[in-house]
């Protein structure tokens, strides 16, 4: 049995707390096809986050020059923080075949299933907008305030899913997984990317 | 959480002795929202097959009178034999949010694709035309002229198989029923199809 395969850009989104992280980070540990893209980020890290691992930390002049190149797939300002996915790594993985995943946030994530139709785009939703609220205040991280912003940007965002391929909800964590490695393993037997040879 | 869901008309096809049939059972038996329709065939039954459960065995005659009242979503003349998949049973689950799948020979698959493009197709393949033959043998079903032909028929129906959807390769068929099922979640998930309600 020979058989070859094209890459598959994997665009995983969702409004912040419904758990797009977690079950991209799974992915990517679990899946050995996967390869990820770091993002570049204006925003300062979060305790933990590291450098050039979990974002591209730099300045605004920095972000400006990366643009002024067009050297990002797609650029936003969310939540007055500047992020930008890198073309080149992209191009790069999907001409060697390989698989390559971005969790994105969905201004991002619309714009880049635009430039790239043919990625396999995954919205993840919340069980409820209650659930999404004590997540948010759970982390800890953020204001009274940036809670409440992100919660009134997940109603718009939830609004768009129709623009996904799939829809996936974040209940217990375990299902929404599975559902999402099944997605995967569906898209890379699709016959666009899939080539089996059925030898004599 | 309230959700919906639209009916999915799931078509598994591939040649002779590539086990869609197997899975096709498996599929039916393992999940509940899954539902058949008994095809039309005038072919004698197999030893074991049910008439009503397997097919609907008729007469060449009573095939003609399906076919003049438009009564068949496609038929087709398959090794000297004619089948038929009632159009009935499949618009009356679509219309009920069923999910139904269909067992059928690439002639009448790719009939089915064209009328229903918005179907699910998957296409069953053998590991080698070397396993195919061994398979076809093993039935004791088949004379030799018979294998041969069918063989024959899989090479021309196998240069088909970038019209499906999904390619399956049957080599284990644990294996294959696996990317199956993974097909079919995923599937469920699908933002055409699946209407997640988040609520406050």
């Amino acid at each position: 049995m020979r058989e070859t395969r094209k890459g598959m850009l994997l665009v995983i989104s969702g409004p912040s707390g419904a758990g797009k992280g977690t079950l991209f980070k799974r992915l990517l540990a679990e899946d050995e096809t996967m390869t990820f893209s770091v993002s570049y980020a204006t925003r300062a890290p979060r305790p933990g986050e590291v450098d050039g691992k979990d974002y591209h930390f730099v300045s605004n002049e920095e972000f400006d020059r990366m643009v002024e190149k067009n050297g990002f797939l797609e650029y936003a300002t969310v939540h007055a923080n500047r992020y930008g996915t890198p073309v080149q790594p992209v191009l790069e993985a999907m001409e060697k075949g390989l698989n390559m995943v971005l969790d994105i946030d969905p201004q991002g994530a619309l714009k880049v299933m635009e430039s790239m139709p043919e990625c396999v785009s995954v919205f993840i939703l919340p069980p409820s907008y209650t659930e999404l609220r004590r997540r948010l205040i759970g982390r800890n991280t953020e204001t009274p305030e940036a809670v409440e912003r992100r919660l009134g940007n997940a109603k718009g965002e939830i609004d768009q899913m129709n623009r996904y391929n799939y829809l996936v909800i974040n209940d217990d964590v375990d299902v929404a997984y599975e559902q999402l490695k099944c997605i995967v393993t569906a898209e890379k037997q699709r016959s666009v990317r899939y080539f089996p040879i059925v030898e004599e």
